[in-house]
């Protein structure tokens, strides 16, 4: 068959914020598909702008060689929508999906590899609805993209916020404070709730389970009567607070507020996405990146590559985009983190 | 009902090698029966011997803060085998057994949990059938507890071996060189499939695929004469070897006699099981501990906790014990680092 | 003779802000104190309260095994200043000096040593002008303390902020983003200087060198026309800016409404003065108790311990009290930077 | 004048065994050469071979961007030494010079900066003695270079190691053993001193200071009586020994032989000089280099750059080459170290 027998080509991109484990990714992606399919392997800078406006380049094997380690993209990455409504709820701008159609036809195209979040998956699921071959590969520091048990770039992040947790307790213990630390989480609270528990967290506080300040400080004045005068609080950044200050600024008053013990805020920010990726980042992005290779060779496009109980598996892209997965009230850790006395906040509402 | 009006008293201990998370586990333990359960915790020291020996201390909830991230084992471990035959083959020594059983007896214990590895399992089943309430929680380095999907200790593992091959690339490149590094697994190659996956290894070999060294330099060759005239080569110290040397030399050696090229031999030792572990171990065990004080007020006894898909469950010992969990040829991570271009030593046999 | 014939008694004290290398420096004293001297060592629990409160623990050898990795202090430490003006510019309260010098004297102590930054030694030094022996220690991650080419915390403290200039380049490039970072220093930029220089920022505010905002953005627009359309600025705390906001979001904001490009801001914050010691610091605390012992033995009261040009020696407190060691405009760190490129925010201000 | 208006052109290689600082060296050489002085850059491939062969390249400043926190050289290294003598003891090969002077001429440059160790500052003496300008940069995670109080990768050899001592204290104290640890260092023992001081090590042996077997064997059994049956042992690889072992064997087998105590090594080796610099040797590589290209400015030929007492200064190559920088007995360090109860290793030799 002829198909067959002219290598393919494909594009790969990465769109969103960066997150440790895309070079990893594009690597797995770009050396799977040359040396197992002699593919010819294109990369887009900076996201879907460079569909967009058809800046790209080609990307040999060696230039996949030594990216596994690096942090951030060697494609750039932004936050172009294309599919943006030009004015909110009225009226999209057509230009710019009819540029990327150019690009992907003028170049011949059989597929591109679009890595990213939740808008990312929304764009590419646009994108195959008008024709385009996409197979979408999850990233995201919050570990919230649907339809997967995990994305890649979240490993990293805990370490990073779990190493910060750790920093604090000598400062809370040696000064007997309490230490309030924000971690990044818009809507989920995966990236709080693993690093709460993994730094020994007495309070975790997340968007998902709704808290009472007085819960709080009732949890740190029993930890000060039975002898431990310090705590460590985790927040995540969405949890609900007044606009204007952040979250653990907000918490941090409040607590000194009621039981006047002293507080001190640490919002960790970016260093949380970026640097090199950890082992496990590593090795889910290459995976990630290897078997989204392996799709577009068996033509199965308009999904995203998942792991689903430990398996590889595909998701149809229609299934992904605008849904969140976000921590479930009842979710195993929650159970055991409070069997073990961690408070989340809303233990003491009904006293 | 009387046996709910008073504490369940539990014993705990470490057996086998040390490994990062131990102390996440006893914790995990130890904070849920108090906490939840309200039972009364007794460590034994040094693994089975402690047992042997009535040799504990009672756990308060205080003294298990602050562990969490400590590595080793604050009760201590050894490699005592209470059933270890007296003459190879031949007979048992009844007296240890004995004295365990008096040793539970004495103290009025309703359960022991045994945090351990496959021997340590092996041990558990064997009191178990003596009618001793036992619990099993699986932890090692080597990731090769049957019955399980992980382990605790492998990720931290993992991160250390991983940052080895990080830093002998470097010297790769600067020299020109073949470095090759000898991670631990007796049996199982998972550190070395991991570690030599996220380091960006070039060939892996591990006791479940059998290599052929002309295969192995065949691949160093040919990245040679593709400009690369560097490679790195992660080995499991369990591969087919001479005894008197270690595998790591064996290679190099072996490399350098066929290929003349300079090669470098780093054994990683004993760093990869010390330290502090890292935050998924951390989470991994803590949740073992947790399930395991949850199975003992369920009554679920001569069970080890598990991991299997991303659910907590138990599996009987009865099914753990003598059995190893080994990397199969066609494990999809093998499969796609093939894809990638990564050597398993036995690519051209037939050649 | 009698002196000799009965064991000295001394007091450790740790004060101010807590940071890595406390516990190396009071095992420093204790293990030499002890081993090699046969003293008593009593350590004072929180800083200077412990003295006025005569609240302590007695120190064997083995409580002090095991604390040279750890962060924080084992004696907590606290911001007490027995001196302070009661009313402002008023009057001193006589009764905590008072308490002191009766601990003192009821322990029979024979000195005390006081571990700490500027306002611990000012303190220790007027203990001293009352007749009680002192021996001083100078930390703080600030590296402020006059008298002494370093402090110990300096070296942890640079590399935990590097860690986090490193990990934010990976965003910058990726996003072609301005990174502002701020580190800890609200009278010295050492912090800054460092952690600037090791992390390749592109320009760097300190305290001790007046900036002027238009020449930190042209300094960035110079690079956005040689297509590094990206930069990391490094600034201390304590730079000059508008109270209410951060000294990193002033910088921030300011770039952004002259230069258009996107720019984010992190503020580091308490993770600059957690977590184990640097190997360097380790040793510099561990050298500094040790030869605070020899001083106690040798009768040299009244002096803080210190390094000049890499040799321990001694300062009458005397000296050090009030006088802050601030980075000079003329700093050989400083005019290498600039050679290379590195802008300090004021070499355009004439143009 | 003449000499003034045209820019200068340099050289630059990287020579002897590679290890953490070396970019950061070239960088600030390239950076400040072409910043401040406009001169002309050229990169030799693989040491002093690039200079025999004619094998450079142009470094631009892009170039230099980016590879400030990389490990080994972008230039490559080689242990080739063009005035080795062709038979021992009798002839050199005068071809190599010969060709090195050409490459000189021919490229018409002002100067050669040589980056390496003390075989590194031999040749670069003779190439002076041969009217060739040349100026050192010393390097080497021994430390152990003549005419410097300090040579760049020693800060980051000193981190890796002592982070590998850390991670055995847990396994020493989990399993009551003696766990060996043998670091770098043929003749000069500061990796073992400060790595094994960082670490917490009870015994430090080091080629400085004549080791006596008893003696080592009486400090661990004296911890043993004192409760504390565990010890870590540091000693550096060129201690005195056995051949056809490793020290670290040869140690831990004499122990095991007299006290039947249970010992485990294990040789760190290469990881020690790979990887990312430490803050502090990527300061003092860019230190190193900027002050390098300052030199060359200045005509200050035939000098090797050095540390003295804190302060930036240059030797004459000819004092450096040949000698060694060893650790006194009666070091700062070792006095301090034995008071604390630190063995090294000949306390006992007449008891």
């Amino acid at each position: 068959m002829e198909s067959e027998s002219k290598p393919k080509k494909i594009g790969i991109l990465t769109a969103g914020g960066d997150c440790p484990g895309l070079n990893a990714a594009i690597r797995g992606v770009g050396k799977t598909a040359i040396v197992e399919y002699g593919m010819e392997v294109y990369g887009f800078n900076a996201g879907y702008l460079g569909l967009i406006e058809n800046d790209y380049i080609k990307l040999s094997e060696s230039q996949l060689s030594g990216i596994l380690t690096e942090g951030g993209t060697i494609l750039g990455t932004s936050r172009e929508k294309p599919y943006k409504m030009v004015k909110k709820g009225k009226t999209k701008n057509p230009e710019k999906p009819k540029k990327i159609k150019k690009t992907y036809e003028k170049l011949g195209l059989d597929c591109v590899v679009c890595i990213g979040g939740n808008g990312t998956m929304k764009t590419a699921n646009m994108l195959a609805q008008e024709g385009i071959n996409v197979i979408g590969i999850p990233k995201t520091i919050d570990n919230d993209v649907w339809g997967t048990d995990v994305t890649f770039g979240f490993d990293s992040a805990v370490q990073v916020a779990t190493e910060a947790v750790d920093r604090l307790h000598t400062t809370a213990n040696s000064h007997q404070r309490v230490m309030i630390i924000e971690v990044m989480g818009h809507h989920a609270g995966w990236l709080a709730l693993y690093s709460g528990l993994a730094g020994g967290g007495d309070i975790i506080l997340i968007p998902e389970v709704p808290y009472n300040i007085r819960s709080v400080c009732k949890k740190i004045e029993k930890r000060y009567e039975n002898k431990k005068p310090y705590s460590i609080v985790v927040v995540a950044e969405g949890i609900d607070h007044p606009k204007g200050k952040s979250a653990a600024a907000h918490i941090g008053e409040a607590i000194h507020t009621y039981t006047e013990i002293e507080t001190r805020e640490t919002v960790l920010g970016y260093v949380q996405r970026g640097g090199s990726p950890t082992p496990m980042d590593r090795i889910l992005a290459t995976q990630y990146g290897s078997y989204a290779a392996q799709c577009i060779a068996d033509g199965c496009f308009g999904t995203m590559v998942a792991m689903n109980k430990n398996e590889l598996t595909t998701i149809p892209l229609s299934e992904v985009g605008g849904n969140l997965r976000l921590v479930d009230e009842e979710h195993p850790l929650i159970v055991k983190a409070r069997r073990m006395g961690v408070s989340f906040g809303d233990e003491y509402l009904n006293e």
